[in-house]
């Protein structure tokens, strides 16, 4: 095996990613933009410049194009409720990164400062709790009650994603069924529900509104195993995040299972104690016996395995005009998997 | 001045009491309780013991009673409009309560150990979390979007005024006009709303409903300015929880304002220096000086003068069944009151 980091430049040409499909909805993400600016004058004054920080414009806002994209009918321009659904998920997601820094203690979300470390850690409970607050308040200004029991009850399968996920922590004897049941809740759910809540604001038909809320959970399945492998493989440059911070937690990803899986007694001894915080965590070595090991592959594998189910969903549909654009989502996030992808080692 | 301590026993004849109010909606409150303990299946099963925790028995659930007292029609048994919507209510501040003991860094609420003590910070911030997002759900169970919008935008009020408090922690420039709003946006805003849910869902009409919403927010007021009161003259094993914690945590409340308005130069700096964290708090010395002051007359008047608004309110409605009820409850709230008192010193 090589010496060399298994860690390379990113490859000088761009491969596909969710960028170019978002590219698209570029004017309703223009409108979802100024609309989540016109929300900060509803928070009282205090807490308008932490509101502000916090429905910052760095982030990749998958989620509010999801929205846009299963509720695409053509080139017409975006539609406020669908703008408005598209600021809910938004406010929740964020709402949550906002008590999730506080729990990781983290330094750098998206390249900056977390509301955490700039505000405290009790302002950012509360100011989570006001942008939580918000989001089910623009809720409840749709007509019926549909989208506040929808955004609702995704956001509390979410926290209860996140509080098992906590709860886990530095446990060494979680099951893969585990981690499944956890990204179901904490990422697949938000985004299901905003495929669902885009296709059905947009006026589809109630089979192609349960085939494009399948897809987005398997997308968000897809989406969170990608995020767990970032962690290892990513370049923190461009994740905006320290690296290794799921390990240093104590939380077992798809990376670390698979690496468990291969790892000689005495090493996986090691690793355990490292996850159960009684060592420091290693991540150049693990990154070593990953590459070893092919822990890439098997992760990436399991991606695509997600990325099928996702496109299975559609299937039935193929002339919905949001199909195309969604299936597009699955080419860009391939891409981004393979952007990670270390260098053949030279062996 | 007398040395004695200035926290005497409590008299041994009951004063009138919130609790002799709440007695009429027992067969309510019971409702309330069972509702609240089948809500708990609704959540995943690792953080059902946690839900449960915190959804205790042991508050004195003022807001549901609240809800059922404006929504008063005689001895009817409990309409289950109401019951859900005091289930919103309870759970709405159920969850601030979990998050301001995770900033209070509080051991002990209503004699029990806090959420945050008993799982731990993060796990704390998730299951409030989970709570807030329970109620909305709820609230998104009726047949309108009615709930939905008043509870999200209360819920958002009282963050902000928790926010709000934060920021100003240790803060001495803090004026009495910023400690009425806060006290009007954390405390009042859920009373205020809890009476208008209340006297609306049983369906009065709309000036009496305003009329029941303008009663419940002075009384959370008066009731705020009691709390604080009951923070420096309570009784521990009567309230629930370590007396002095508003002084120790640099929260200037209006005994506060009261004594600082009266000390002399020399003395006013030294309780400036413990709201500021700068020196220990000597609360055995601020009793003596309140004492010495008047400052429990002062706040006895303030929380009276709020309590004549509430009344004030609904003085052109004394026919209405929910009157009287709601009228007795400033009753109540004044013997609490008086039940504070310190004995005349012997001086």
């Amino acid at each position: 095996m090589s010496a060399a980091s298994p860690r390379p430049e990113a490859p000088p040409t761009p491969v596909p990613a969710f960028a170019e499909v978002f590219a698209q909805v570029r004017p309703h993400m223009a409108a979802l933009d100024r609309f989540l600016r016109e929300q900060i004058a509803a928070f009282e004054p205090e807490i308008r410049t932490m509101a502000d920080y916090c429905i910052d414009t760095s982030g990749k806002r998958i989620r509010p194009a999801l929205v846009f994209l299963s509720g695409w009918r053509g080139v017409d321009p975006p539609a406020p409720e669908l703008v408005r659904a598209a600021a809910v998920v938004e406010l929740v997601h964020l709402a949550t990164l906002v008590h999730d820094d506080i729990m990781d203690e983290a330094d750098v979300r998206r390249s900056r400062r977390t509301a955490a470390r700039v505000y405290g850690a009790s302002a950012a409970v509360l100011i989570g709790d006001a942008l939580f607050a918000h989001a089910l308040h623009l809720a409840a200004q749709f007509p019926t009650t549909e989208v506040c029991l929808a955004v609702s009850e995704s956001t509390r399968r979410v926290c209860a994603g996140e509080t098992v996920q906590t709860l886990r922590r530095g446990a060494t004897d979680v099951a893969r069924a585990d981690y499944d049941r956890i990204i179901d809740l904490k990422t697949a759910e938000l985004f299901r529900v905003s495929c669902q809540l885009g296709s059905r604001l947009a006026g589809y038909q109630a089979g192609f509104v349960e085939a494009a809320a399948t897809f987005g959970r398997h997308l968000g399945i897809a989406y969170q195993i990608y995020d767990d492998l970032a962690d290892f493989y990513g370049q923190e440059q461009r994740i905006g995040k320290t690296l290794g911070t799921d390990l240093a937690s104590g939380k077992i990803t798809l990376p670390l299972f698979a690496l468990l899986d291969c790892l000689p007694e005495a090493e996986r001894a090691e690793l355990i104690g490292e996850i159960r915080g009684e060592r420091p965590p290693q991540l150049a070595l693990h990154l070593r016996q990953m590459h070893v090991h092919g822990v890439f592959r098997t992760v990436a594998e399991a991606i695509d395995a997600e990325l099928a189910r996702a496109a299975v969903a559609l299937a039935p549909w193929p002339f919905q005009p949001p199909t195309p654009l969604l299936l597009q989502l699955c080419e860009g996030l391939r891409g981004q998997v393979r952007s990670l992808q270390p260098a053949p080692a030279a062996s």
